[in-house]
């Protein structure tokens, strides 16, 4: 499946006019996954293709405003809209605690029910079609980082082999790439007979706020998409690693040994209003890097097929 | 002095992409005082002509999350943006609770001093020209309006009545004009015989979320501007009372009623995403009636000045 990438805000800090502050969603599975979720979110998803009445599941690194304060708005508001289905709520240690005391700030009817887990280094939550593993970065606070990775796909089905085989084209066909072994005319095919070797699902990396660090440079190796903090610009270099933040160039140079397909940097501080500046350093050292818009919208594909993006 | 008002957020329950939840920003005296600060107000905030760095005093009608989620946010923002001026927040029995629950929900560095206060049914606050009077009104849970009350102005001063007495003109003026008794050639002339009785400030009433109440009605009489919630139509007038609301034509009986001179209605059910049909149910019933936009301006003056708005 490929899977959408809708940046809902991509500021760090505090809003400006042109970002607000950050969430990242993804559309796999007809489900929505959000990561963070800052103030304001549930108003970008309001401007959005995204339903957020779809959403399943919310990973936040950390619990600084800009990353989590949107989520209780947005559970009212899905609690108002009379949803039903349950939302999970992952987050670094601490993470139940904040979200009791949210809850005790005013008057909230849930109708739905909010189950919250807390993730440390190394743990992996398995869904569906996928898993996201949390891994430790290196803030000002504690922080995750996370990876979303989907599940192998079923490698390429060899139809002129199959035929050769004697295989007639049709549900047989289907059977033999799901992995079963099929009995035509009392003789077996066995699925890995005409099946090539399993192929990666994608792979979606998200650095939360980082300063760089070996664990996001590991989980990130061959990453299709990286969202990655770029808090600030090179001249800032010394500031942004003494509160815990990157710089776009940080960032394409772990893109680069990474080995990374998309490089997508967001959590911008609001001092910059024109992100050219930021885009031409970031690409004199890593090519394929974007600096989306909020609401800009990307299609990742498998490597073998073409990849879109509109905004 | 003038009044600014700035419709900073207009719509009820949760946001549009029209129009964010409410907030009302009062420009007065070079500060700038809320009432209500939902999700996103620090956002709205950035897109007016207001800063947010002027903001004092933030009075908070009630504990529903379209009304104070905004807060963290912005005290936040305010905070990384090196603010060390006071911040003072009044809102209803429960408020010190609630802001001390938001205050443990994520790792806030505040770097100003914040002093809460709660308020009861006809507790007022006086600041430097102007007073805050809080009102009960009639919510599903505890909710104020609040009624800001300019103080008296000097009455008019008779500058033909002062030079037939031979007051030279110039700073004697000011100080007759501003209630000093003063000599001329070893007579006294008093402040009274050259100045009218004094004249009223500038009133403005918020109604927060209520259904219809006599509270309101009584708090309202003679408003320069009132500010009115209008969750819906009167097709679900029933509803709206049911939840605590009022309609339309609710708000624009009680401004009839109370001889206010403006009516605005704000929150607005996000179902309506036109405004002009409630607009023209109101003003069957109260001609001035106004649906501002988000980030509408209107600046109220006396009622012997022009008024103006803008948008």
């Amino acid at each position: 499946m490929p899977i959408e990438i809708t940046f809902l805000g991509t500021g760090g800090s505090w809003p400006s006019s042109e970002r607000n502050v950050l969430s990242i969603g993804l559309r796999l599975d007809g489900q929505v996954v959000l990561f963070d979720c800052g103030e304001g979110t549930q108003r970008q998803l309001m401007r959005s293709n995204l339903s957020f009445m779809a959403i399943t599941k919310v990973f936040i690194s950390h619990f600084h405003g800009d990353h989590f304060l949107g989520l209780a708005g947005m559970m009212q508001s899905m609690g108002l809209n009379d949803r039903e289905e349950e939302l999970q709520i992952f987050g670094p240690p601490g993470t139940i605690r904040s979200l009791k005391n949210l809850s005790k700030t005013g008057y909230f009817g849930l109708t739905f029910p909010v189950v919250v887990k807390e993730m440390e280094d190394g743990d992996e939550v398995r869904f569906d079609r996928y898993t996201v593993r949390a891994f430790n970065v290196d803030h000002s606070v504690p922080t995750l980082g996370f990876v979303l990775q989907e599940d192998e796909r079923p490698g390429r089905f060899d139809r002129p082999r199959a035929e050769e085989l004697g295989v007639p084209p049709g549900p047989l066909f289907k059977r033999l790439h799901e992995g079963e072994d099929v009995e035509v005319d009392g003789r077996v095919v066995t699925s890995d007979m005409v099946v090539g070797p399993k192929r990666p699902g994608l792979k979606i990396v998200y650095s939360g706020d980082t300063r760089p660090t070996e664990a996001l440079a590991k989980a990130a190796v061959d990453a299709d998409a990286l969202i990655h903090e770029a808090t600030m610009m090179e001249e800032l270099e010394e500031k942004a690693h003494r509160y815990g933040h990157s710089t776009a160039v940080d960032a394409a140079r772990l893109a680069a040994d990474s080995d990374v397909r998309h490089l997508f940097l967001v959590h911008l501080s609001p001092r910059y209003r024109d992100p050219e500046p930021m885009l031409t350093e970031a690409r004199s050292v890593f090519e394929n890097t974007s600096i989306p818009d909020d609401l800009d919208e990307f299609t990742l594909n498998y490597r073998d097929q073409m990849t879109s993006n509109s905004s």
